[in-house]
C-alpha cells in the first residue's frame, strides 16, 4: 500500500491487483443551464479518473450555493446534471457537502478503482509512438463568447455537447488497445498537457497543426477578442517548449479546456486499432502527430 | 458491490471483506491561527470515517482561498496544518483543488476502507445498552466567543485542543470492544445527534444531565450570550424530543461541534471494557447514559 508518482490523480494501492484512484475538481458556472453545468462539472472530475485508465465507482457532490439570490431549484437542476453523468459512469453518488456561500461553484471528489499493472501514465511515451486526441479544441473560447453573449447557438450547443461527453468510452478503447500514456486535456490547453507528456518522458512531440481539431468558428472568435485570460497566461508559460508555429492561429491549441478530450500515444499499429474501434463505435479521435527523441522542443509543429 | 444505508459517511463495497468509506466537510476558520484551523478542519472531515469504525486511507485537500486579500503564507500553513493530522491519521494526501475564493474555507475529502461485517452504524443501538461520549460539549460556544474576542486563553487553548484531536483512538477502541452503534458529534449538537441515533433504532436514550461533559466555563459564556445562531436552530429543531429538562442551562447540549466526540452505544460489559481501557489508553470517555425501550421521548434527561 502506498503512494505512487504524480499524475492526472493520486493512486493509492490497498492490494496486489487493486488501487484506488483520486481525483477532484470544482469550477464556475461557464454555461447559463443549471443542469448543463452539473453535468459539465461533473464530466470535468471524473474525467482524471478516465486518463489514467480508471473505472469511477463513488463520487461526492461539492456544492458552494449562494442561497440568498439564487433558488434552490438551481441548485437541484445542477445536482441532477451531476447526477445524470454519474448514472452514465456507472458511478454512485455517496454523498457530498453543500457551503453556503457568494459565489456559486461545483465539483466532485471521485474515486475510481484500477489494477496497478495498467495504470495509464502521462509520462511514458515512447519514440515512435503515434499521437491522437479524442476531443477538438476550444471550449474555452467558446465558454468565454457565451458569457459576453457573443455566440451563435450552433457553435454554443456544439461545444456544450463536448464538454458534456463523458471520457469514458475513449478511455475504455486506450486500456484496451494498449495506451503507452495519456492525459486529458484541461486548464494548461493542448499545448501545455502535451508539453507535460513530451517533457515528462524526455522525448519531443511533432505535431501536424492542420490535423489538430479545433471546433469550427474558434478562429472567429479569436479575432473577435473572445480569448480567456487563461489561453495567455498557457503561451505565456508554455511558448518557450513549442517551435515551428507561432501567433495567434496557435491560440486556440493555449486554449484552457474544461472536460477536454484523452491526448494518447500508442504504438502505432495500436494507434490504428484504436482509430479503427473508435470509428466503428461512432467515437471522435484523430491522429495527429508522433512522438520523437528529444530535440530542440518538446513541442515541434509541421 | 453497492452503495449501503445513509450513515455518517457513504460506503461502497469493493470485495467480500473490503468497503470504501467516503466522506467529506470544509468549514470556515473558527479559529485565528491558520495551521491550527487546517489541522481542526482535516480532524473535522476524518471523524465521519471514524465514527463508523473506518481506517481513512487518503485524503484530497479542497482549499477555497483569497489570494487577493491574504498573503499565500497563511495556505500553506493551512495545509501543513491538515497534513499534519493527515500524517497522525496514517492517511496520504492523494492530490486536492484550490479555488480562488473571496471566502476563506478548508475542507478534505476523505477515503477509508473497512470490512463490511464490522461498519458501526448509528441505528443500531439496543435496549440495555450504555451510552458514552468521547469530547466534552461546548465548542461551538467557544468559538463564538473567540470571534466575539470574549474568550480566556486557557478556555481557547482547551476547546482547541479537542477539536484538534482526531477520533481514532476512540475508533480503535469502539471497534475492539464491540461498539453496537456509535455517530460523532458534528452540526446538529449533542441532543441531534443523540436523537438520530435513537429515533434511527426505534428507542429512547435516558441521560444523566449531570454526567453530560462540557467545557468549563461554557455556562458563563451562554450568560453572556456567546450562543451560535445553530445552538438555537438545533434547539427549535430536537426541542420536541426532549423530555425531563429544558431551558437554558440545556444550550451547550444543543451546540453545533466542530470535530465533536464520538457517541456510542454498547453492551454493558463491553462499555466497562471500553471505558477501562480508555483510561489505561489516557482517553477522555464517560458513560452518561442507557439506551431503553422507546418509551414517551427519544431523549429523557434524569
Amino acid at each position: 500500500m502506498g503512494v505512487e508518482g504524480a499524475e492526472d490523480a493520486g493512486i493509492y494501492r490497498i492490494g496486489e491487483h487493486l488501487a484506488l484512484v483520486e481525483t477532484t475538481d470544482i469550477i464556475t458556472p461557464l454555461v447559463d443551464d443549471p443542469f448543463t453545468f452539473g453535468r459539465i462539472a461533473a464530466a470535468n472530475a471524473l474525467s482524471d479518473v478516465y486518463a489514467m485508465g480508471g473505472r469511477p465507482v463513488t463520487a461526492m457532490n461539492l456544492a458552494f450555493f449562494p442561497a440568498c439570490s439564487l433558488p434552490t431549484s438551481v441548485l437541484a437542476a445542477i445536482l441532477a446534471g451531476g447526477s445524470d453523468a454519474l448514472r452514465e459512469a456507472g458511478a454512485c453518488l455517496v454523498g457530498g457537502h453543500t457551503v453556503e456561500d457568494s459565489e456559486l461553484k461545483f465539483g466532485l471528489a471521485v474515486t475510481g478503482l484500477i489494477d496497478p499493472a495498467r495504470i495509464v501514465r502521462n509520462c511514458t511515451a515512447r519514440p515512435g509512438d503515434l499521437i491522437v486526441l479524442t476531443k477538438p479544441l476550444g471550449t474555452g473560447i467558446v465558454s468565454t463568447a457565451i458569457k459576453a453573449r457573443m455566440i451563435e447557438p450552433a457553435l454554443e450547443a456544439e461545444a456544450i455537447g463536448w464538454m458534456s461527453q463523458l471520457n469514458a468510452r475513449a478511455a475504455e478503447l486506450m486500456v484496451s488497445c494498449r495506451a503507452t500514456a495519456a492525459t486529458d486535456v484541461t486548464g494548461f490547453g493542448f499545448i501545455g498537457h502535451a508539453c507535460e507528456m513530451a517533457l515528462g518522458a524526455g522525448l519531443s512531440f511533432r505535431i501536424e497543426l492542420s490535423r489538430v481539431p479545433v471546433l469550427a468558428g474558434v478562429a472567429a472568435l479569436v479575432d473577435d477578442g473572445m480569448v480567456p485570460a487563461g489561453c495567455y497566461r498557457n503561451r505565456e508559460h508554455y511558448a518557450q517548449h513549442v517551435s515551428g508555429s507561432t501567433g495567434d492561429p496557435l491560440l486556440p491549441l493555449f486554449d484552457p479546456q474544461t472536460s477536454g478530450g484523452l491526448l494518447i500515444s500508442f504504438a502505432p499499429s495500436d494507434a490504428r486499432e484504436f482509430l479503427a474501434r473508435s470509428e466503428a463505435a461512432g467515437a471522435f479521435a484523430v491522429l495527429i502527430g508522433e512522438v520523437e527523441p528529444a530535440g530542440g522542443s518538446a513541442i515541434v509543429f509541421t
